[in-house]
């Protein structure tokens, strides 16, 4: 079983940061428009991205929303935070098979109710920022070790649905 | 085939609106633990939840972006849509079973590069904002009207995922 553990509202500093790095498949295009009901073919379709000034199929900007979710949930502060807000500007398309960068960073302490605003900036392969925004979260009080859910199997389409 | 239709710049006026209704299942956290990385048993382990302060399993956050960003993608504007920048305010949790409507209005017309402002409100099934926020889209300059992209069938565990 899969542990994780915090990072307190006393143990964080400014200029701390944590990264996490995703390499985009089709099936994470596929698995965001199943949950988010956005079957944009612009995302789905190579033929008809194709027609599109993109040229090619693009991930939901969302998602990247979603991917930063996760560092905070999983990475720092960690188990215990409560997401109060974010906000995203997407800055260029992210592709299929791009492997992108994910990095927060303690930006100010506000030091009432243990309130913590980060940066929030996705790179690509290239160095370049794909989205830049800022959130503000309730960082825990206590540290926390917790076991991680286990989710049953997805299949897309004939074959497993692989997130890493 | 499903078709849908965008609404352009110049059809768009302050004040219009559209909603969309989504009744949150289970299998919609475990989709989006999936996809975005977030297994924080919080969202997926109704034991564990029942210890946290929330007491029941909650939805992530970022999952109410996500149906945010359907609704531009599919509604209004829709297609032909540029999402620039969203910000999200989560303000109370969303809890499996509950009922909520996303709801855009446009709220201002920039006059540049079409540029649109939207609030992004979404309410539960009490009339309670679970999430406020705004966001930037470039609306469509024309009027287009696409086909729909099918997705392979996805299975959660033994089961079809259904995103109704």
């Amino acid at each position: 079983m899969t542990t994780i553990t915090n990072h307190t509202y006393d143990e964080l500093n400014v200029g701390d940061s944590c990264t996490r790095v995703h390499t985009i498949t089709e099936d994470d295009l596929r698995m965001f428009a199943a949950v988010s009901g956005d079957h944009n073919p612009l995302h789905l379709d190579a033929a008809y991205a194709a027609t599109t000034p993109f040229g090619k199929q693009i991930a939901h900007g969302m998602y990247s929303g979603a991917l930063i979710s996760a560092a905070f949930a999983m990475e720092m502060p960690g188990p215990g935070t409560i997401y109060m807000g974010q906000n995203v500007q997407f800055k260029r398309p992210i592709f299929i098979g791009d492997t992108i960068t994910i990095t927060l960073t303690v930006k100010e302490k506000l030091g009432k109710k243990n309130e913590v605003i980060f940066e929030t900036t996705i790179t690509n392969q290239n160095g370049k920022a794909v989205v830049t925004g800022e959130a503000t979260v309730i960082a825990p009080s206590e540290k926390l070790t917790i076991n991680l859910a286990e989710l049953p199997s997805i299949q897309v389409g004939n074959h497993a649905y692989d997130a890493e």
